[in-house]
């Protein structure tokens, strides 16, 4: 793994006379403060398949929920502490006796308690004084150690409260028996400074490890996270994808991979597990990651424009921090208005089309010129674009023939109806006519088409992207086939659904027949 | 506007001695490296749309775009510099002629040039010597002075880069000219540290103002253009909504927020026109904002947690760092699983329904117990459910009527066919029937349902969610139907697209009616 701080002179230099941890524990609260993203609900069966990957990526500790939350949250809870995790099981408990009772009877491993420390909390949440707070907290941290489990106390809104008053309430729960501390940055008001010194401070007047939990109100909760671990702190609280409350939590790739491949502190994460998790978490919680989201975003390893398309294309390093394969995903080098020449040659290539061979230069300045004005019609630029200019512009070479052209369609659904489409295909000079019924018309039409052209290509994948507007908007559909070896991926958009699917599925045929034909 | 420096003792304490800018300039990028975001492509009418938008929010420089890339690009850029705006209008430029003619051709206030300064980019992208280098700079920026015309100058891949060479190339581009250089972390790899220590010894050297450029690689984009700031760099390159290249750039919403409310720095910037401008790009570069995403995410403001909720019952400030009316967004109360007692109230209040009048403590116990464990079972609770458990827990309250059920419909389509639907609907006691005509099947069946139910009601805004899967996939569809002064928002989900369709708009015309009733 690339360690910058070893290469890079100016990053080695800023952190000479650090007193760096080597080795920095991941305390993930997806399944805490992740599924407390407004929206989303795990059923107990997603977080434990949830909490299974999260021990398998590495963490050091999984936060497991908050159990007094509902039954099906303690039902969860109970499983993952059953399942014998290499990873430490948490759970959250207001620093109240119910709370802590629920958190005993889940079986965890480590309790997770808390109070709010800030005037702001104190005034208008708790309605309690600093003394009343320091006494309900110590009781609590004290109550658990009685029962033998492991403490980590938070100071909720540490970030807001008055230096000397939290330091109290820090010290005051180390006497208690807290086995770490963490300092919540509850509204993400820190920024990395300013977190340094917090800890800096902290870390001066108590000796048990240091954690922090920061919050992303600002775009700022995983430079923060790093700025605590400079002044020392042992561990990070972060979620899959930054999930959490509001603007969310520390993304636990970014931590991870920052303090890795930054700083060079070791982890227990397997980071080539990163792409997946993130998949599988975005999928449960259907809260979709963006696509410009560093490290597991769609993008993170994708290039368009020519500059960077041929930088990366002659070193990888040149644009991209790190080598996507470290993190599970796959470099992609996508066409459009900012496409420059590189990228067009290496795409033609992919293709089976060579300068010099197949087309010569001018021809390949005509390609380039229409794959960039295309672009400019605010449109990307698809492989299918790509072949139809280069068969427009060369004329006999790249021919594809349309091998399957759809002569009818008709579907009919409604609510006494059974979903029911009809095809008439023209195949080469044969028409072929078929039917099927299906789920829905979509189902129903895809299925009489896959009928008439037989077992040998497949429908792998169907996707529509979210349609926003009215009933009459655009919908794109996006289909992966299979078939003689090959795998196509094809796109068609229009007004009706099932026209746009049924044309995303023949388009697809006709190339994996062309292809076939080909090789 | 709240600024923690001032109401923060660890942020100002964290902050003393530093000499900060007063004033920071707003450079935006996004019409430029946020359109190099893979798979992004403006119409020359949309960038002159977010340009003029731009000038609305008020950012100091807008970068329009890298004139040399395309005809439409150089199209845009002369429009938008025609425009008369108040922000500067800015052109990339390589350090090349053709680049700098076209750009000046375009009638820019500045030109952006640059050139590459790290190893890795001399030696497998530019394959040119550090003299080299430093030539082409100095004849790139002394030809763009000779135009009168306003030089930035940035060092491509700078944190990568020698310092002392780094700074030497800075040194050069100011005795030829450059009014402001630019310090561009291209991939990524800085910290805020680091950043800070850079610019720092840049500007021991370096008398024209510094800007930074910072990608997202790692998550830390924000983050280090704040401390180039705390360094004494007084502009700060970002994109709406972070676009750009791989994770993106720093994102103008968060940078600004945090530069104004943090660190109580000036800028020109309206922010309660923040949330507008991220819709406005996010809906023309088809590019998400997800919703944990700081600042303009749909959950930024969102609360569902019952921890939470309560205390942003109490005093917003509690959860919420800023008031989400600052950037223009709202705050949100969702109910789930996480829901307490005191949002649940607050939602029931909302619907009509008052504890110890309408309710007594026992049915709200049970209604909060039914909401709960509808969240546990990994779904959201809308409104439509609240009132569903109200109805069944205390029977003849809220009862709400279905004025309509959809008795019979039937569509068909294909390629030969006009999309067709008919329906007949029993209103009240009344059997209604229609049949409508449209570009799809959905559009069809829900036009249908239109003619039968009269003007009173119409459908405000039709969605459905992106589907992955196979085509027999599940299809969720949420409609807004507006009439009779209500304004109602309904899901339903089912395999057949149409179905789903047909049973949300139903569903939402029987909630106007139920509430126009009622009132």
């Amino acid at each position: 793994m690339i360690i910058y701080k070893e290469e890079n002179e100016i990053i080695k230099k800023a952190l000479e006379n650090l007193d760096i941890p080597d080795r920095v524990y991941i305390f993930d609260t997806t399944l805490r403060d992740g599924e407390q993203t407004p929206g989303v609900s795990l059923t107990p069966e997603e977080k434990i398949e949830i909490a299974i990957k999260l021990d398998d990526l590495g963490v050091d500790v999984i936060e497991a929920g908050f159990p007094v939350s509902s039954l099906g949250e303690q039902e969860a809870i109970k499983k993952i502490c059953s399942l014998n995790l290499n990873a430490e099981i948490c759970g959250l408990a207001r620093a109240v006796k119910k709370d802590i009772d629920v958190a005993i009877d889940c079986g965890v491993d480590r309790i997770h308690t808390f109070i709010a420390t800030s005037p702001l909390h104190r005034k208008y949440k708790l309605k309690k004084s600093k003394e009343e707070i320091i006494e309900i907290a110590v009781e609590a941290i004290e109550y658990i150690k009685e029962h033998g489990i492991k403490v980590e106390f938070s100071a909720e809104d540490a970030t807001r409260t008055e230096l000397d008053y939290l330091i109290e309430v820090y010290k005051k729960a180390v006497e208690a028996g807290a086995d770490i501390i963490n300092v919540p940055d509850t509204v993400g008001v820190m920024i990395p400074r300013a977190m340094y010194y917090l800890i800096n401070e902290i870390k001066k007047e108590i000796k048990v490890p240091i954690s922090v939990h920061c919050h992303n109100d600002f775009g700022l909760a995983v430079a923060n996270s790093l700025a605590a671990v400079e002044a020392g702190a042992e561990q990070v609280h972060c979620t899959i994808n930054g999930l959490g409350e509001r603007g969310g939590n520390a993304a636990l790739e970014e931590v991870v991979m920052s303090l890795m491949s930054i700083y060079g502190i070791k982890t227990e994460i397997k980071t080539e597990k990163l792409y997946n998790i993130s998949q599988l978490v975005s999928k449960y919680t259907e809260i979709k990651v963006q696509p410009n989201k560093a490290i597991v975003g769609e993008n993170a390893f994708a290039h368009e424009s020519g500059i960077h398309a041929h930088g990366v294309l002659a070193h990888a390093l040149t644009y991209e921090p790190i080598p996507p394969e470290l993190v599970g995903q796959k470099r992609k080098i996508i066409l459009g208005k900012h496409t420059g020449t590189h990228a067009i040659e290496a795409k033609l290539k992919e293709l089976g089309i060579e300068i010099g061979k197949d087309i010569n230069k001018e021809q390949f300045d005509e390609i380039v010129k229409r794959i960039k004005a295309l672009g400019d019609k605010g449109k990307r630029v698809t492989d299918r674009d790509v072949e139809a200019i280069v068969e427009d512009v060369v004329g006999k070479l790249a021919k594809e023939d349309r091998v399957v052209e759809l002569e009818q369609i008709a579907v009919m659904t409604g609510n006494r109806v059974i979903p029911t489409a009809s095809v008439a295909l023209k195949i080469e000079e044969n028409l072929k006519k078929s039917s099927a019924i299906g789920v829905g018309p979509v189902d129903a039409a895809v299925k009489a088409i896959q009928k008439a052209i037989g077992e040998k290509i497949k429908l792998k994948e169907y996707h529509i992207n979210a349609i926003t507007g009215g009933t009459d908007a655009l919908a794109e559909v996006i289909v992966t086939l299979e078939g003689y070896g090959k795998e196509i991926t094809t796109k068609a958009a229009s007004e009706d659904i099932v026209r746009a699917s049924v044309e995303a599925v023949i388009d697809g045929i006709n190339k994996i027949l062309a292809k076939k034909e080909k090789s």
